[in-house]
């Protein structure tokens, strides 16, 4: 799925990032020199350095694009602490890079940052099939490991749609979220430990596997979500959870989001601790899937209710989990929280049940330039979200110009709302305007301007607002100077001038 | 419990703890002054400002105790802001204190340290009974929260003995595990945000009531577990769990300690989603508990067994829990995995049989000055770590001499394992031994000196080989002084000089 978002979204956008940013100027870092090619090709065999770097200068979206000379691809943390050492001594800029499937615009360069590319450095190092704490390089991809626990009962805590591409080490850095942090929390909580280099070369060792370890500051949280500017991710020892023996999914359609929020709350009660994702979209979302993807026929009578949602439970045991969930839909539909639904009775009608949510994103990109918003808030403020920002639109006469099918979906147990928007044709001052508005109705109504997809270079405009009052700035600029005080790691990024 | 804890010790030691540090030298602080004092009335009202301070000088087990002149009880941020605004300036060190039941001696003075107690800073500020996120002020205590979740359906995510003295913010600075971290995580995972006074008393707010919020750099990380080395938490977030309707517990005898693993194999294979405590004692523990402690007969026949586990499990649905644990023990017994079980019928037996695992340290300290140790590591080194400390004293002509009921128990699912003994009357010098002795077989074997209690003053000694060859140690002096550049914040814990 990534890979074709990635075909289709080339063919309709091409901005550079500086474009965007127009006020951004270059760092006073070295520009590089031969010289520094040839200090890498000490350090690195021949198919791990490239000059051809066109595919890591641009990112998943095709919304972000620098113009870096190198690429390099270490093999080993050793290989990671010669480049950054080299990089910190002669002062030039890095940005780290996993599978590139961030949509804020943080792993690919802004100017000539070199490129340091993980996916080279991509062992399983071990796994405790008693403790289930696998312990992996940084470019182990998500689904890759996810594949090795399989047949040992093992599953990755954290899923999402770029599983198939993105990293470990980026999705640590970004601490990503997805689609069962519901079920299994986040990030901040399954990683054991985590072995970092530090921008000057240092390697941290901060890689325990033990579950419980209270000795002096917990170093290794610095590093979740910091979005590689405190030093590179390259080791990471993770906790899975038991691998379900049982999945069921529902998909139910309501007329209402207050329904949405009734059937939320009787989920709980239900299902308890099977509930694994209850995701939902709203109408004009499937009316988004239904135009350009080729999907089976929409599975539940009412195709035009204004809110759906998808339930899924992951259990030990699959009679006790089938009959709770025969039991909350019974109820849902006994207190008209439904107007019907449709419980998957086979892995082929769970997959094709998600397909409905999750092709969400793939299908709003066809229909022209996207526009991706990641807020999170008080869940019972999602819908009068979206409505204020299509009325703000409509009463300024954009809708059908220059915006048009604003749709609203998301993890209403993490209180994660996704707004996407197309753009009639790419317009930096239309995207400007559209990310002003949403942003600003997220902080005032004390919500967050990112929920799982991090600042990048796309929100770090907002950070002072975001962050207005808080006292919170100043120390993360003291945390930035005091693990890289020359500034290399991943500049422009996260925190703002 | 906590409070008789505290009665029995005091009858049998009063050390000083700066006789167990002789190297320890105050630091250059300003010595407390009237001036000092009449400044703080000006702050405070006349019922938040003591000079008697003997209770606040000693520590829950008696092991550590200073000769702090004041005590002060914030009751808002604003106080708290306005009293290390003028200990920054004034250079008066400071140690912050919960409920003060603590057992590394992080929460009392070794000098003369200003304590600042949070006891009156106990209010509940807000709860959403759709998220189930709530924010508290710092003092409030774990139980109290509890029972105000109680009516609402939500409990807290962690439990320890000491909840009914604990305090959140103790809980948060020193990252209190506890007996169901194995089924809700970490506190890391848990808390959601974070009101922090830093050293110089500007207020850090990173009070996030969002469950996702991915905005720069998760500063409240760095004083989970801090131990009050970098400011005073004085709001938590916290995210809460369903309250479970059902809770069942089990309690089995074993032959061996393999035996005790596979049951926790089994466990986790067929109670999954549900299983929330594995615990585990040794005979030795049950011998000391029936010696000192008024119980019921042991419900099992084999009294005699060499090890025992407690199994508990937590959801949403009684027949359901039963039939899983019913299976599950069928299983045990029919695999000869266990030699007897028993499995509680009702609350009062639920609670019986939770006696027999948690009077296990209150026996213990009955039985004279007791050593207690937490350690972590894998779980298959349990038994050994037990037997090779006794022989290791046995083989020294030690054991009922100078040492005593060498006992093993502890949290399987965590990798976390309590050894306690007794000294037969209390010596520094006989602690220290066996102190040395334990560590470093934990940091022989890959485990850590500290799983949940935290380094403090106790085992501060032992920081540079627990993190040696790591190069954690001078990013946490970095932090510290970045933080606190004057060391006003709980001086001589948890880094050592």
């Amino acid at each position: 799925m990534v890979h074709q978002l990635r075909t289709m979204a080339t063919k309709v956008l091409t901005p550079l990032t500086r474009s965007k940013h127009p006020h951004l100027k270059r760092g006073p870092f070295k520009k590089l020199q031969q010289e520094d090619i040839n200090y890498f090709r000490t350090v690195l065999g021949s198919n791990q350095i490239t000059t051809e770097t066109d595919a890591h200068n641009i990112d998943l979206f095709n919304l972000y694009r620098g113009s870096s000379k190198l690429c390099l691809f270490p093999k080993s943390t050793e290989q990671v602490s010669s480049i950054l050492a080299y990089c910190n001594d002669q002062h030039l800029a890095v940005v780290p890079q996993g599978g590139n499937t961030g949509v804020s615009g943080g792993a690919v360069p802004v100017f000539d940052e070199i490129v340091v590319n993980m996916s080279k450095f991509n062992r399983i190092r071990a796994f405790d099939d008693l403790s289930g704490i696998a312990t992996v390089d940084g470019g182990v991809i998500l689904e890759q490991l996810d594949q090795y626990l399989a047949p040992k009962g093992y599953t990755v805590p954290l899923d999402l749609g770029a599983k198939g591409s993105c990293q470990i080490a980026g999705n640590v850095s970004t601490n990503a979220g997805g689609l069962r942090l519901l079920r299994f929390g986040n990030l901040h909580g399954n990683v054991l430990g985590l072995e970092v280099v530090l921008p000057d070369g240092t390697i941290l060792d901060d890689l325990s596997t033990l579950r419980k370890n209270n000795t002096g500051y917990d170093l290794k949280q610095l590093f979740i979500g910091a979005e590689g500017t405190l030093g590179m991710v390259t080791g990471v020892s993770l906790l899975t959870p038991i691998r379900p023996s049982s999945v069921n999914v529902t998909l139910v359609a309501m007329s209402s989001f207050e329904k949405v929020l009734q059937a939320y709350v009787s989920a709980k009660d239900h299902l308890g601790e099977i509930l694994s994702a209850f995701e939902f979209w709203d109408m004009s979302s499937i009316k988004v899937v239904e135009s350009k993807m080729e999907m089976e026929a929409f599975p539940v009578s009412q195709s035009d209710a204004p809110f759906y949602a998808l339930v899924e439970t992951q259990g030990s045991r699959d009679d006790h989990d089938k009959l709770k969930l025969e039991h909350y839909l019974e109820s849902l539909m006994a207190e008209d929280v439904v107007l019907d639904g449709v419980l998957a009775q086979d892995d082929k009608q769970m997959r094709s049940l998600w397909q409905w949510r999750e092709k969400i994103p793939e299908a709003i990109v066809a229909c022209g330039p996207a526009l991706t918003y990641d807020v999170s808030m008080d869940i019972r403020l999602f819908k009068q979200m979206v409505d204020s920002t299509m009325k703000h639109f409509e009463q300024k006469g954009l809708i059908g110009n220059t915006y048009q099918n604003i749709i609203g979906f998301g993890h209403i147990g993490d209180g994660n709302l996704h707004i996407m928007a197309n753009m009639t044709g790419f317009d930096h001052n239309a995207q400007e305007v559209f990310d002003k508005y949403v942003f600003e109705w997220a902080l005032a109504n004390k919500g967050s301007i990112s929920a799982e997809h991090g600042i990048g270079i796309h929100k770090v405009d907002y950070m002072e607002r975001s962050k207005r009052g808080k006292n919170q700035l100043p120390l993360m600029n003291k945390i930035k100077n005091t693990l890289d005080p020359r500034g290399i790691m991943n500049p422009y990024k996260l925190l703002p001038e």
